[in-house]
């Protein structure tokens, strides 16, 4: 096994590990520093469950271990699946001292940590992102949510896991969509706040299409030190971590619009984050060769660079007036000043946005 | 007008205001400090909309001002209505500077405050409580939440309110049954931490019952000093707090045994604090006199000393074990050491409760 890399994201009082490595769920006795109770429920769905969850639930003999398999798939991210976790936690009888493990990829982390939030006000849980795209982004910051059939995350809360396990091994499994998904998320850290991480991503980005452990391990631990500095900063979303959602408010608009079942995550907001490129573009902001630059790392990873010919500008329009970012009516987009400088800003010509919407 | 009683609930960055007057509902301007966006959602029931809903919004005429009225009743605070004020906020595109207002009881300041924690992963709320219950009790603490099939207050969040406005003026509606129960949170109060507010209610309890409105505007204002005493101490219930659910976990058993529809809240814990008395008796730590005084007073006020005869001990055990109170397999209870003095506590006699659950 792999020396195992170690950061933290510091929160004060609610300040996590998170531990990068091939063959952590194997690993002995790696979670029972973060199980402060006799109870655990590991919640996955039904793709990842035969692949790891014998395996995980051996490794934690010492507890009453009980686990809840849900469908699988981001159009099951509601408040119907999430009654599951609390029929299965009330009838095991997990009291407040339970431990919830998320084995997945988001849409359990997502799931599973807002259950945490809210089973008796409030128990552990511990992230076991089992996706590219979880390992790097769910895995910090704390936002948990499940979707309305009106919009995305608009259910949810703040709270921070015991701990994360990003077993690089898991990775193996993953189909090439999803693994160029998840690279989609890690290309934004580049693009919003690590310059050097871009040229690096467009020198490296065949041996992470293909696979090679010491680059992904790589780019992991990069793309969750560039989240965890973003977060430090603000947990609540009150500013600076909105650049988070780079692309995200493009994107949601087309997840929302397709009822989350057709693009996965990570190909919605890469389009997205070209689209916002491209109003940077129109602002002045960057440089056409910095859209191109971005646009063309996304084709390479065969990741969409324009939405779905259906959506119309109008309809654009109207599922991002529901964004979170919105505020007393003035919509927030997060574009780029340069490639590794993004911000959130209002002040955006209103027209070029809905010529970038006409357009894509 | 009567003058603003006003007291503070003192939780650091979250702490607030209760306000506590006749006729506060029709104060100009009265809201307007605690809201901070441009919209505001009034969520209420089809009880008290016809009572109060007007004259509220015609008093907040500078927002954009909705509401969603909700079937009245315990058996509705579960996930299925919650999701009914998201409809409505997502609907209404409140973003997350929106604030919410409770109008209504107990039922409606759990749902609105719980809602409030989740929409967009936390937004502002007030509480309007309109029934002593829920001036005495939901408006301090912070404690939010709704029902699942197979516990009572399983979902939910510690989530405080920007201010607390308790117009005494509304419980000259209220009908005599819930004016009852709500006396029976009162009562609490001076069971477990006030002895001398113990003796002025034998003394006062019929100018409670006639609803003298200095007796009410008193007892609410020295019932919120008592509990909010003890939250300042222990805000997520780490400890003290947990006195404050006193006859709670025996009356939650009753409340889910009847599926949340048959006695209200204030009936089932008058009856579970006669019998946590009765379990302090059998302990030796109070008197039999001392048991003898809170049945009176109970019953004076013709709220049950018992449970429904339909219940058996074995009913009241298996829905006991899943009580938030529940750590690592060991049920903890507040019993009383003296009248106005509560602990919580596992070390009690298992035979002794057997033998309680089974004479009551």
């Amino acid at each position: 096994m792999e020396k195992i890399k170690k950061l933290r994201v510091d929160l004060g009082e609610r300040s996590y590990p998170i531990l990068i490595g091939e063959g952590l769920l194997q690993t002995p006795n790696l979670f029972s520093p973060y199980i402060h109770g006799g109870q655990v429920l590991v919640v996955t769905n039904e793709t990842i469950a035969p692949l790891y969850l014998k395996s995980i639930i051996g490794n934690l003999s010492a507890y009453q271990v009980d686990s809840v398999i849900l469908p699988d798939g981001e159009r099951y991210k509601n408040l119907e699946t999430l009654n599951l976790i609390f029929d299965q936690l009330l009838i095991k009888q997990h009291n407040r001292k339970t431990t919830l493990i998320a084995l997945g990829g988001g849409v359990i982390g997502d799931m599973t940590g807002f259950a945490a939030a809210c089973y008796q006000r409030g128990i552990n849980f511990i992230q076991v992102p089992t996706t590219l795209l979880s390992q790097v982004d769910s895995s910090v910051g704390g936002k948990t949510a499940v979707n309305h059939a009106k919009g995305k995350n608009m259910i949810g809360a703040f709270y921070q896991p015991q701990c994360v396990i990003a077993d690089t091994a898991t990775l193996n499994t993953l189909d090439d969509r999803q693994l160029r998904a998840g690279l989609a998320e890690v290309i934004k850290y580049g693009l919003i706040s690590d310059a050097e991480f871009f040229c690096w991503l467009e020198e490296n980005i065949d041996l992470l299409l293909n696979r090679d452990a010491d680059a992904l391990a790589f780019a992991i631990l990069r793309s969750c030190e560039n989240k965890a500095k973003v977060v430090s900063q603000d947990e609540r979303e009150g500013g600076i971590r909105a650049i988070l959602n780079f692309g995200h408010t493009f994107g949601h608009a087309i997840e929302t619009a397709q009822s989350y079942s057709d693009w996965l995550h990570g190909e919605a907001i890469a389009a997205g984050m070209v689209m916002a490129a491209g109003l940077s573009l129109s602002m002045g902001w960057i440089s056409a060769e910095d859209v191109r630059r971005a646009s063309a790392l996304f084709m390479h990873c065969a990741l969409p660079v324009a939405p779905p010919e259906s959506m119309s500008s109008e309809q654009f329009l109207t599922l991002m007036a529901v964004d979170k970012k919105v505020v007393d009516g003035s919509l927030r987009l997060v574009l780029l000043k340069a490639i590794g400088q993004a911000v959130v800003t209002s002040d955006f010509d209103h027209r070029l946005l809905v010529e970038v919407l006409q357009r894509s």
